[in-house]
């Protein structure tokens, strides 16, 4: 069992006030997290080693003799020198391990959360990975297993587009990170130093350095949390510079390649903006391109920008958000509607059927978004969060924690993945894993540090962004504790927050008023309080020993409609109640699930079952059902659609695909009595 | 000026009756048969001959230095000894010249029809064309300029998956047929049996032998006619074998590649459904694969299933055209509702926004509908014909002939081609040229052909199949004139029939009474008549002189629904006039068109507007359009959305896109009161 460490045991220097030590005990999520620890990471561990011949979705063979297993554990040893082999998967195979290293870290920091938690064998396999990433790093502080087994030195660094290897090395960073903060071991953040000190000294605009980023952001968020965690301002530096250079140099690429670079994926002929590279990446005023690469390089912008307080930077990264919020993202929060290139397409474009929603990039809008809550917290930003945390991002998790969407449709049906390769790419059944496996550990290192987006403190105000009951020391005696009684949240809005602070420091505690929420309640200390809203937040001053604070927000089914400038919804209903956005089943409802409609203020039953998908507000509305006659594929009518009563069951979209394959729908046609 | 030859003059046997002689005489039509001589034939001339830079959509380069030129008459050229030089193009160039050959020989044998038919030109161009083949053929008879040009002689019919060999020798045959038809010059059918007897010595069962078939289907038809014109049995012996091995070796291809054939779009990975090889094609019961792959397949298929009165043959045609017009075919007639494969995909599946409905696939639907109506004619298959005729195929050209759509979709925006690159394919401004240039010179053989698919003449039953004026002699004095007042068929129902047979013959003159008219009224002779249609027809004995019909159908318009089953139509409902499908264009309606929807009783207003797209009737809809404020992506609502009174403009969906770039619909929202 190990301990946190300090986390504001700066290597260098102390630059912030002590993180807050947060405890989850929401009943939802509490089942989340231990389900992460005690079945997902185990079963991604087993993935990682090769003990399961993992379950492709398309059959795709890989690895060495065609095998369908991941090898990345493997790849490890072997640039570790410990066991002889050839490098197999995807250039940036060695994140899985990354990523899966960074989750287990995080796992060892909470495990107190919860007795049913198990962490003996974690503590073990995390120390092992250490060791490995730590014996295969070259003795400049390089590390890139495909690089280091595959080729020559004087390859490295001169085929960005595709190589990977500042997107391979950040994830190490942010794993050893997270190691060090959880376990207070710097072995695993010393190999980080190094690699990142090999970055720095390859990249940069002085003569014979690198002069541009890598194909896939990632090393300018994990070099501004690499500081943030050591107060090394050269790592501030560099991630800035990578920020800065993006997209100066559009030829950059193919200059490497002319170069005699490595070329990896070169039947792939993506555009520059796939790799937001197209222009200077501050000068970005939509989101365009592959949807991760994007969100990553948001986020470090956001947190960059935020830490260097660079008025460019942050209006980019708003501006970016700001198009998102508003013509880029799905009602569950999902984002990226094209399949070519995983990327955004344009402004309210968001087809239902053939849209991506990479389960990473619901994670990278909580990281963008937590990053802008850094700066400037907004209720709108954390309404935002939540629904990508109840919504976008859960969804792309079996409740088990063992199968895994990489897309997350709002509408399927296998007849149309099964038939019309337009729309393979919608699995109507989570994976066991996949050949480019970046979802699985990034949805699990998501929930895993889940800890970290409840707050964010600016000055004497405490930002309460989530509504996930936790107990929380912010140091010098100070503890609140939310709570959520009955099921808790999100099926109830009960929740009460009690805040000790028997030092009587000066203190507001912000707490969220959901968007969403048209009405609540506030009582402090039991008295009603009636107050509006400040850019989503209303402050309490908690200075005084104890206060007690209860909100009641508004549960009841709401109906949604999209903008009329979103096409692919036009004339349908979306359902949610409280941060839960609905799905119908077909498992739920006999028929083709277009054929049912439903009136905006139709009869609506709701009720909690304990015993389904883990317990889920399930709810019943009576709505109507298309009939005719089946004359033909098309037939002449001087009738009114026939329309028979029929009851309309949802579940919440996260839970959906747990249990018999079938079509799926959020939007559903709106019947105008 | 060339006169028709006398098509029972076979050159081997005479084995059919005369083929009447049509001469078209409908307004409609004939503007279209002006058009294709006097517009598109010349300007797809120029196009072959590399004078016009051709205007290719997605500016792909090909061609010698990167042109964006057709370079196929120059391949014939350089085949043919007359110049230098390499070949450039696909595989299948030549078919394009091929193509325009057969619409060019059909043209001279019409230019009678209409004084502003003007052949000067083409008849020279045409003999210059024939002149080259000749000269272009190898002594064998083997005629392929790619493998003349570029390939040792060992290679041919080496690599069938992609080499398309067959399928453009088989084109040679089309035309060389058409051309002695119209002109009766033996050149050119020469040329072609000189190209079939070369591949009857290389294909067949016996030892040394190339034992299976082309990847593209079209030698199967192309022989099938052969015979039809000269008589000469080995030709549907062929044609049959061709059909017959078919799927039989599913490893033929794999086979060819191992052996060291040639292979071209080696990056291209289809199935064998791609090619219609994955099982023995008589064994099919569904459309799969490539639809007009499929669809010449099945025309092969129906034809010398009727030339040898195969029942196995004639029920695997039957089969699939049924699988087709049941659960794979747009309202429109449009099929192939997949772009990856140009595909058909699975029952009921057909996606507005993302279909393929290839232009040459509705081509093809009248050969295969044609071909099924010499072996049974009925109502059903004609009225698909007249469906694609009117709609499907006749969109994909532009009204003045020299730009052409590729894909024809039922719903379209500029946004979405130009934003999501999913729907990349589909285009919304016809284009000059393509790379792959199939469709526009096999739209104009059709339309030049037309004349071909007006008349089955079954023992003594002479079947009109469709509404198209014309003026044709049977022979022996029996002449039909179909005739329509005003501004005629399509826009007009009233259609009057003079039938002379001064010798008084025994026939029958079977009309047609189209299925989507409900209500209708016949005259023979000025006396009304009632009888109920058989198989889609009335059959009138016309043995006396002189007969007069007069028949009146009802040109309602209708409002349609699909099937329950099609997901992409839930909802809504298509409009029709007569045999004219409508559609809804932004130029028209000034809001986005999803916005709008209507009622099945709505009120409606129609005139024929001469001046508009060369005469169109146009439909306004009494309906309502959505109103919404743009208060964000997603609101919560609780009151039905609000719909304001709105004018609904519709066109024919043929003429889309011959004024301004915008959106297009084909299937509204229904508004149920």
């Amino acid at each position: 069992m190990t301990g946190k460490a300090s986390k504001s045991a700066h290597i260098a220097g102390t630059r912030k006030p002590a993180e807050p030590q947060v405890s989850i005990t929401s009943k939802f999520w509490g089942r989340y997290r231990s389900m992460t620890v005690n079945n997902a990471l185990p079963y991604q561990w087993r993935a990682l080693n090769d003990e399961v011949p993992v379950d492709v979705p398309d059959g795709t063979a890989w690895g060495e003799n065609g095998s369908q297993f991941s090898h990345s554990m493997r790849n490890l040893r072997i640039a570790a020198g410990r066991e002889p082999g050839s490098f197999s998967g995807q250039p940036f195979q060695d994140t899985d391990v990354s990523k899966w290293l960074e989750a287990a870290s995080y796992a060892l920091g909470f495990a107190g959360e919860n007795p049913d938690i198990n962490i003996d064998e974690l503590e073990q396999q995390v120390n092992e990975v250490v060791d490995l990433f730590a014996d295969a790093q070259d003795k400049d502080g390089y590390i890139d297993t495909k690089f280091e087994i595959d080729l020559p030195a004087d390859q490295r660094f001169r085929g960005l587009r595709w190589s990977h290897e500042l997107y391979t090395m950040g994830h190490l960073i942010e794993a050893a990170v997270a190691n060090w903060e959880s376990t207070g071991s710097t072995k695993a953040l010393n190999v980080a130093r190094r690699a990142a000190s090999c970055i720095d000294q390859h990249f940069g605009d002085g003569e014979g350095k690198v002069h541009g980023p890598d194909g896939h952001p990632e090393i300018e968020l994990a070099l501004a949390r690499l500081y943030k965690a050591t107060g090394e301002r050269r790592w501030l530096d560099l991630a800035a510079w990578f920020i800065r250079v993006r997209g100066m140099d559009p030829e950059f690429f193919d200059e490497q390649d002319h170069a005699g670079g490595p070329q990896f994926y070169k039947d792939l002929h993506m555009p520059l903006s796939y790799f937001i590279m197209q222009k200077p990446v501050l000068d970005l005023d939509k989101a365009e391109g592959h949807a991760v690469r994007l969100l990553y390089m948001a986020t470090a912008i956001a947190e960059v920008g935020q830490l260097l307080d660079d008025a460019r930077m942050l209006a980019a990264a708003e501006r970016l958000w700001t198009n998102i919020v508003r013509h880029r993202m799905y009602v569950t929060g999902n984002v990226g509607s094209c399949q070519i290139g995983e990327s955004f397409s344009y402004d309210d474009d968001l087809p239902n059927d053939l849209g991506y929603g990479e389960t990473c990039a619901s994670v990278a809008m909580l990281f963008f978004g937590k990053a802008l809550m850094e700066t400037h917290p907004t209720g709108a930003v954390a309404d935002v969060m939540e629904l990508e945390l109840f919504n976008g991002m859960l969804a792309g998790i079996q409740l088990d924690g063992t199968r895994y969407f990489y897309v997350n449709p709002l509408e399927a049906d296998p007849a149309a993945s099964n038939g019309n390769p337009t729309k393979a790419h919608v699995l109507t059944r989570r994976a066991g894993w996949f050949d480019c496996a970046c979802c699985p550990a990034n949805i699990v290192r998501l929930i895993a540090s889940l800890d970290r987006y409840l707050y964010t403190v600016k000055g004497n105000t405490i930002y309460a962004h989530q509504y996930i009951a936790n107990k929380t020391d912010f140091g010098n005696g100070l503890v609140i504790e939310q709570s959520q009684p009955g099921e808790g949240y999100p099926w109830s809005g009960d929740i009460e927050f009690q805040i000790s602070n028997p030092e009587g420091l000066q203190r507001s505690l912000a707490v969220r008023i959901p968007a969403w929420s048209a009405k609540w309640t506030l009582d402090i200390d039991g008295r009603r309080t009636y107050v509006q809203p400040r850019d989503g937040f209303i402050a309490i001053d908690v200075s005084k020993p104890e206060t007690h604070i209860k909100l009641v927000l508004d549960m009841s089914v709401r109906c949604l409609r999209a903008s009329l400038n979103v096409k692919a919804d036009a004339g349908k209903l979306a359902v949610a109640r409280g941060p839960i956005v609905y799905c119908m089943e077909e498992v739920d409802n006999p028929h083709d699930l277009w054929t049912y409609s439903m009136p905006v203020n139709a009869q609506v039953s709701e009720h909690y079952d304990a015993k389904l998908l883990d317990g889920v507000e399930v709810l019943k509305f009576g709505g109507v059902r298309d009939v005719q006659e089946n004359t033909g594929l098309y037939i002449a009518v001087d009738k009114p659609v026939e329309r028979r009563a029929a009851e309309l069951t949802m579940i919440p979209y996260y839970a959906w695909c747990n249990r018999t394959e079938g079509q799926m729908q959020v939007w559903v046609r709106e019947t105008v009595r």
